[in-house]
Order: structure tokens, then sequence, then C-alpha cells
């Protein structure tokens, strides 16, 4: 018997509503406001947790999924044979189910860490562990500037969790004219989440397109999962420009109206 | 000898100077622009690597003592023994002594989490590890609403780093019509950074300003460090929220020219 069997409890609503004092040029008034829900979520491998993350509990089967292919425990969806989402007292528990032979090579990895602790990186708790080889990118279809532009317009416009909140942030994957949007109050969760929704399409054309900065972990991300182009709202670090040249992405920052800047492997943006 | 004498390497810039490509209305034009480093940095507590994460290579003596005391690692500053920052070939170590008796505890915490894989939230496993019971404050200072408008307005002139950039988080501790400020690529680490810098004033009082949104993991920062007021620029989460309404902390969100919204204990803000 699961364990939401045994409690019969909900998944938690991605918002909440609460009373709250707005000063406005020194005048009070108490009002409702409308929150983002941040939940500890558990991702559990064969059994075995593996990280706790806090997210926005919605589309957490496109999470894992993302999650598990971006961080390399499984090497396509196929491999992720069974997914169930279980709410708990405390948060939400995923559970997963892969392939022994990925499960005894997560275990193994984790094994190498013995002795020492692990925080932040997912676990890597030494900084040889941190800056992680990945294979280049195979050459991707090159597209229009002016697509670029419309995918961030389009990201936009499709975020109903940051309009009810100003607190959530976006990722999305546009091709060929439509665009899927995933949100989540963590970055990195929305882009694990719309890698997550995609991953069984048969492309990696087209753009990934983020409402924030990127960082390194952010082009890693997209780098892993196989996809060519990467366009942020905001500014890149500097290491996530040098990830991108590396492994052969395309990176735009400051995608805003008509402008955008590019800062590596230009050859895939036609001007 | 140390790692530093035998390599003699430099702490990173905290930024760089890139060509990138420049597309404007269809225009292209190849120009410099500033990035913001972004660089693996080690926490070893005697010793031992206790958490890797990334951060902006400054104020990484203020990153590592707000981090210890708003983690609970040590209790207060006098318990930070010594602390070496020391550039290596893969990011920096921050090399910190601590007394055995924490230590142990520090190793004790890790114990428990024996045969599961830490993840996320600082090494936390497991769901129930994640949302930590922490005291409540005592009771601050109330202030005038209009002095956490100047706190923010100051918080926003002092970010050279992200004027430089556009990738940068400030936090900053107003107190009595002065603030310090810290500014990272993490909204967290800016904020253990701004703690870390003023851990040793004896007073709490003030208003500790984020250029940020407000997380559940930012209140249990301010909570458990001793600060009464928290100010985000942008919204609070719900969970962010709950936290500070349980351990007595004022959370204010939206804090922007005349107007900012009030989540808990509005008791501390003169109206």
């Amino acid at each position: 018997m699961s364990i939401t069997a045994l409690l019969d409890l909900p998944l938690p609503a991605e918002s909440t509503r609460v009373e709250a004092l707005r000063i406005d040029r020194g005048q009070t008034e108490l009002r409702p406001e409308t929150l983002a829900e941040e939940t500890p979520v558990a991702l559990v491998f064969n059994g075995i947790s593996h990280a706790v993350m806090m997210a926005s509990p919605l589309d957490l089967e496109d999470f894992a999924l993302g999650f598990a292919l971006t961080e390399g425990i499984i090497a396509r969806p196929g491999e992720l044979l069974d997914l169930d989402v279980v709410p708990v007292a405390d948060g939400v528990q995923v559970e997963i189910r892969i392939p022994e032979q990925r499960f005894a090579a997560l275990k193994e990895h984790r094994r190498n860490l013995t002795g020492r602790t692990g925080c932040g990186l997912c676990g890597q708790d030494s900084l040889e562990n941190v800056i992680r080889p990945i294979a280049a990118l195979p050459r991707a279809t090159p597209m229009p500037f002016t697509d670029v532009l419309t995918a961030m317009d389009q990201l936009g416009a499709l975020q109903p969790l940051n309009l009810a909140t100003g607190a959530a942030h976006a990722a999305g994957w546009w091709h060929a004219g439509s665009i899927v949007v995933r949100e989540d109050i963590g970055r990195h969760n929305a882009l694990d989440k719309v890698i997550g929704a995609v991953a069984r399409q048969p492309v990696r054309d087209g753009v990934l397109v983020i409402s924030s900065r990127a960082s390194y972990e952010m082009v890693h991300k997209a780098a892993a999962a196989g996809f060519g182009i990467l366009a942020a709202i905001s500014a890149p670090t500097a290491l996530a420009v040098r990830l991108a040249q590396d492994t052969g992405v395309t990176l735009a920052g400051f995608v805003r109206g008509e402008r955008l800047t590019v800062y590596s492997h230009p050859e895939r943006i036609i001007t």
C-alpha cells in the first residue's frame, strides 16, 4: 500500500491566497495576495532518496524525467521505467524506477563520495566533481534571430503562475512556431521540467528560452539534453559562456524586444 | 605548505570581459561585454569538504562565516577559529577551523544520513530534514516603513558587480541610516555574505534587504541569524511567509518606490 493511500493527501496547490498589509504612500490596506507555493520535493530512485529540492508542486513528472536526464542518471527517456508522485506530510516524494544497471552506477558514483559530505551542486562534495565533462553537441539547424525573439515573446505570454504570484521562473522549448512552457519558483527546475516535457520528441532543433539569467548549470543541462541553442532574457555568467563555447551550445543573453547578444557559436543564428 | 604557495594562483576576478555579437533590429556588432564570474567554492571544515556551491569569488570570508552561522554549524562568530581562502585549479577552497565539539556535531549530523545521498538543500536527503525547526526571535525594535523604503533605495545604488554585468544579486543590512551590502550571482549566497559581514555587530535591529524574491531558505537564514525584519524587492513564496509567521520574522515584499507589502508580523513596521 502506498503512503498516499494511508494518508490520503492531495498534491499541494501551486499557489495560495493570504491576507497581507499593503502600504502605499503611507496609506495602509489589508488585501488578499496570491503566493507561489514552494514545496520540498524528494527524488527517490529505486527506493533510495537521492535529492531533495525546493520546487513548485506542478509538472513533477516532467521535473523528475528532466532531472534524471540532465544529471546523467539515465541516458534516454525509455530508461524511466516507472514514476509515482506521492504527496507526503512534509512535501512530495517522486518515486522513480530505473534499470538496475543505471541504479548501480548511481550508487557507485555516490560511494565514491564516502567519508565526505555533499551539498549544493546536487551532492558534489569536492571541486573535482563539479565541472563535469560533457560530449560536444552535433551541429544543429541554424535559425533566424527573429525566431529567437519570437520564442522569448511567447514565453513571456505563457506564465500563469508568475502572472498570479510574481514569484515564478519559466523555461520553454520553441520549435517550428510553437512553444512548450513549464514554470517553477526555481529557474533550474523550470529548465529541467521543460526538458523532461519534450524529452520524447525526436528533434532537438529550435531554441530553449529561459526567463532568467543563464548560469553554468543551465548551459550544462541544455548541452546534456542535446539542445543547441539556449536563450536567456538576462545575463549569462562567464563560466556559462566558457562551457557553451566548449560544448558547442549557442548561448544568447539579454533577449529583449528587438535585441539579443550572442556569446558563443553565433553560426547557428541567422542575421 | 599551503596549496596556494605551491600553485601560486590568484583569486579569480569577480568579472571578465568577452567579445560578443550584439544584434539590434537586425544590425550586428561585435562588442565587449562584462560578465560576472561564477566559481565553484568548497567550504572545508577542519579538513573535511562539507559543501560546494557556485558563487561570485568575492567576500568569501563573509560568505563562510555567514553560511556557518545560518546553517547552525557554529553558534557565534567567535567559534570561527581560523579561515583561509585558497585558490585552487578548479575553483576556491575556503578552509575553516571550528571547535572540536562543533566539528563532532557536524560529523554526527552527517553520519545520520548514512546509506542515503544528499543534494540540493545543503546535504539534506530526506523530507524530514528539510523543514528545520528554529527558535522564535526576540522582539526587535519597530521601524518606520519609510526606513525600509530608504534601505531598498540604498541597496539599489550600491551594486557595482550588478551594474557591470547585470548578473548579480545583492543583500544589505541597513541600520541607523547606513547600509552594508554584499553581492553574489546567487541570492542565498549574497544573504549569507552580508550576515557574515555584520555578524560581529552587537545589534540585530534595522532591516535585511534583498534584491530578489524571498524564499523559505532566505527567511530561515534571517531568523537563524537573529534578524527581525527581511524586505525583498520582489515576491515571497507561501512557505517563506508561513516560516516568517512561525519564527517571528517581519517579512515585506514588493518593496519598490513608495510601496511595500507586509506578509507577517506587521507590528514591527510603523505606518
